[in-house]
């Protein structure tokens, strides 16, 4: 079959591989129909994931129908559609019973990264009855696709942690596709202010199509002070992080009003500094998450019923033989303007 | 009447003083019976609290009998035995209708700091309704002293923060006064181990009796190494930090599990690490909180109930004439032993 | 003044009134611009409510214009525009301290009960500063109106008690003026589903319009059947009681899925059945609750973001001379198709 | 083998039956050392659980050994300690992924219901791995059997769902073994009073050692006047009903406080009145629940941290060839005593 193979940093390639075989009793293999890439697949291409060797076929996010099932999978038969779950969940261990499935002790966020992934025709999913999800007839593939990683991720740790709630005023640093995801599922709980900040004004406009209320471009440093005088000085609600950079934290610090909630999405490389000295008193929360993916049934539910339309995020499609074209447009965002491309299996 | 009265850093002293008049509508007038000294009373001293002036009577933390009471006033009358909160709270601001009293907008901490507190003969305290509460005939005065600031600030900024709850692993870090106010409220929760961290034996075998299950001399810098052993590699639930320097706040990072919560006592006068390249995906939150005394009345009922024992915390006694003893004792703590001194009026 | 008065079972009048006094230092007059009618004042007019007396000026809704304060009444000056909240609170009582306005020990909801209320052209407000919400400029008084009463109760006892979660389905049973409040309300938690039910065909389509995604007319007693359907045979994740009669809470009894709860609002006038032989090991929860409007400040915030949109519930407008008219029109609603009614003095 | 079995209204006995097999890939036998009957088993024997039929091994506690597992079980071995939840869960269904072990779509309650159950010498156990507990080393076995359902369901339906918090009044109805698993368990919250209710003087006597603060005798039909009496005419904050009958379920109503909890634990077999005229307004919850067992292994901490001692419900031991006897005894408990029964196989 084919598949995108990692090869060490800055190399990827379309290679021939052969398909992948139950090995686990709870194993399914998957045939997929639409993938798509992540921003972590990036930075596996750059050496930053230790975790991913040369040799890795990549992506951890799509839609397929089961092929062949292990003896112990009696949920899923040959023929069913299915989500695939970013994060593999054994179900049983102490972490996935207490539905936290990124620190599952045997699974977590594996696919594409220690164990071969979905940027290919098949794919091998372990645990197959707790990482897989039914795909409801008439439900939309593409917009699907959305819900294995991104819409999980930004709803997740940005939404949920961040507390967000009807009427609250909240400001989402960072307008890239995970940050707008978390600016689509904010939504749902209807806060009356969402503040979007970037150094881009094309991502800022994207996101007043997306229902950003207001926009702030930081480019000139002052991101902060415009922020507290569109809130009267008092802050907001929740701010949640969707860069992972060290400014962009120390901005949500300088934002958040007392009370409130800063949310950290952003896959961080280097310590930040935290102003204790002047937060100490705020009666804040930080929280920090790898999604968990749990809100996924909550979130097809969402989209069938058209509260939210994760579609918003596609921009562009190819098929499969032509992957690597996508790697190029994804990984050029700043010049094509991508958010998330759908490759097409 | 006498007043001990804070003159600049470093020095302090018991002068004769004027008694307060009611100035507001809703304001009482408390002649004390019994008061003590915090840890923020010594970082005055220093000169670290620039919104406390020379010439401010000190001490936020009392109980009394009501003196008089302005004309707003309904539901205190003349001879009413109180406990005064150390936080004031004007009960109608945004703040103060959230439950958020620390950061009442006219109010929050001003006891013997912006305005004259209670180490004195009489306090005039504003926002009497809302910033008092009834002691119960036959109460223990003693106990409740503890109710004023300690006892509400280990439980609401440690306890509830850090989600202390029946079979969890708990560590505090500092076992001076606020870290065993922490480990006495927190047994309301049933945890199944308390992990004490000091420097000071002597303060680690006193948190032994308070009710720590094991302890860890941090001096040799590998406090973390051993919690983690204690815990199966696991890690606690809860980190409380009760110090308010940069390394235990940072060693609270290194102890606390996936899922888990480091909740921020100490008062801190710079900024501190957050590794978040190690903890982004660890699901942790972070709080901070300034107490709002909103448990009061729920901490007088476990009082009450023997639930738990603040007299624990008193180690010596002076009357009002000897509170510069009291100031010496309390502030030579690692050789008196002293954890909470009472001051009778 | 000119003040509708309930003088009996079945009869009430305009007539001249006194205007109110300040009789307590934290009182507040205010100048009624818009008040309203609410299914309650019916209930005094059928002699249901026995604390409301003959001689007794009705209304507990309005907006209106500071006229006089009391003397500790700081937050608020003549000519400031407000809201009325209809619970009195206090602020310092342990109900009040707990934000159970609703069961203020001096307060609650005594405006048009056991004092003086709003249809009139001045009223006198109890606890002013916790009692009045200060009007935005520009904010629209209709609008706001429903802020006084019935948005809250849709909001706190059928939505916050009933759990509305993004991607939940939901029931309402009463599609009146209170369903449909709670209706509006629970959107901004972008349930999947909203099932609206009521015998009456007319509300029904009412309630489309308002965003019920599906209606019941259960006239024919297979109500519960056709909701079992709708939902694949698991019942609703939320059951909001709106009519107050032992038939339509038991049928949120049987329509409630594993898990769920059902949210009464109905005012009661006798027992009903609980089905706890079926309901027992069914994971429900069950809440009653007199509104605290405690989300006013929330619901402010949601109706100036357009998050919700009050007005839809307004059917008919009327000078305060001629509030019989509109007392006619509210209590044949059948007919009129009235919803809510704005009566402007 | 020896198995305890259900032969029809009013009889069973101890009969030869053959060792069961691995059914499933999933399932495990277990050889058990200690099981105990449960109130349930002498409802089943009454005649009144049909989904209990003639022939069925009674029994869902206890504690054993494994045998033998399916080749799906991968984190169970033979020779492993284990403890039996009453509850099988699939842990992969809907419910399973929400926490709601009880009503598990193909799991739930059947051990000794619609399957074989553990009154006997060896049982298999569907679902191993989701289904049983690891029994650390040195833990006291006797005490462990509590954990299969009698401490996880008053600690479940009794103290989490009526939110039982430090400080708070607390009123049990019925002084059975489940009543005083309430009592044992809601004590790792703290309460400040936990008054118990019962018709049997002995029984109250038993709770008193247990831990009661305060104890009514109901024979006289005026509980509820004197439990607001000891309340200050408040009521309690939880109001536990541990009998399944309409009086003690009423009775909770009458004795709620504004703002407090009813939950049910009682197995209720006919409707009962709900006076929501005058709790409409009382802002109260009233829950339901079978037990999930999600708790055990929380449970199993605080029984190894001393913070509750299950053992205290253990009245009598019988070896399992004199189960008939356990059961007359067991039956019996008026006059016996008796609250839970360990059965040695």
């Amino acid at each position: 079959m084919k598949a995108l193979v990692y090869l060490g940093p800055g190399k990827n390639a379309l290679e021939e591989r052969p398909r992948p075989d139950i090995t686990a009793s709870t194993d399914a293999i998957v045939k997929i129909t639409k993938t798509t890439i992540c921003g972590t697949d990036l930075h596996i291409l750059k050496g930053d994931v230790p975790t991913c060797q040369p040799g890795r076929i990549l992506g951890h996010e799509g839609v397929g129908i089961i092929e062949r099932v292990g003896p112990a999978v009696t949920t899923f038969k040959p023929g069913d559609r299915v989500l695939i779950s970013c994060i593999s969940a054994c179900g049983k261990c102490v972490y996935c019973r207490k539905l936290m499935y990124s620190h599952c002790t045997t699974g977590g966020w594996i696919l594409g990264n220690s164990i071969d992934g979905c940027q290919a025709e098949f794919v091998r999913i372990p645990y197959a009855e707790t990482s897989l999800y039914r795909v409801p007839d008439g439900a939309d593939e593409e917009a699907l696709v959305m819900l294995s990683d991104i819409l999980p991720t930004g709803f997740e740790c940005g939404v949920l942690d961040g507390k967000v709630a009807p009427g609250s005023t909240v400001a989402i640093v960072g307008s890239g596709p995970i940050g707008l995801a978390a600016l689509l599922t904010a939504q749902l709980y209807s806060p009356a202010e969402i503040i979007m900040i970037d150094l881009d004004d094309n991502r800022l406009e994207v996101a007043r199509k997306f229902g950003a209320t207001q926009t702030v471009n930081s480019a000139d440093g002052k991101a902060a002070d415009r922020v507290m005088a569109m809130t009267g000085k008092r802050g907001v609600d929740t701010a949640i992080e969707a860069v992972g950079i060290p400014a962009t934290f120390e901005l949500c610090g300088e934002i958040v009003a007392p009370g409130g909630t800063i949310a950290n999405i952003g896959v961080h490389g280097k310590k930040v500094d935290l102003h204790l000295e002047s937060l100490w008193d705020r009666n804040i929360s930080i929280t920090t998450r790898l999604v968990d993916t749990v809100t996924i049934p909550m979130l097809f539910k969402t989209v069938g019923s058209h509260r939210i339309d994760p579609k918003l995020l596609i921009t562009h499609r190819f098929k499969l033989d032509h992957i690597l074209d996508a790697y190029d447009t994804f990984s050029a965002a700043a010049k094509t303007k991508a958010l998330k491309v759908i490759i097409e299996a």
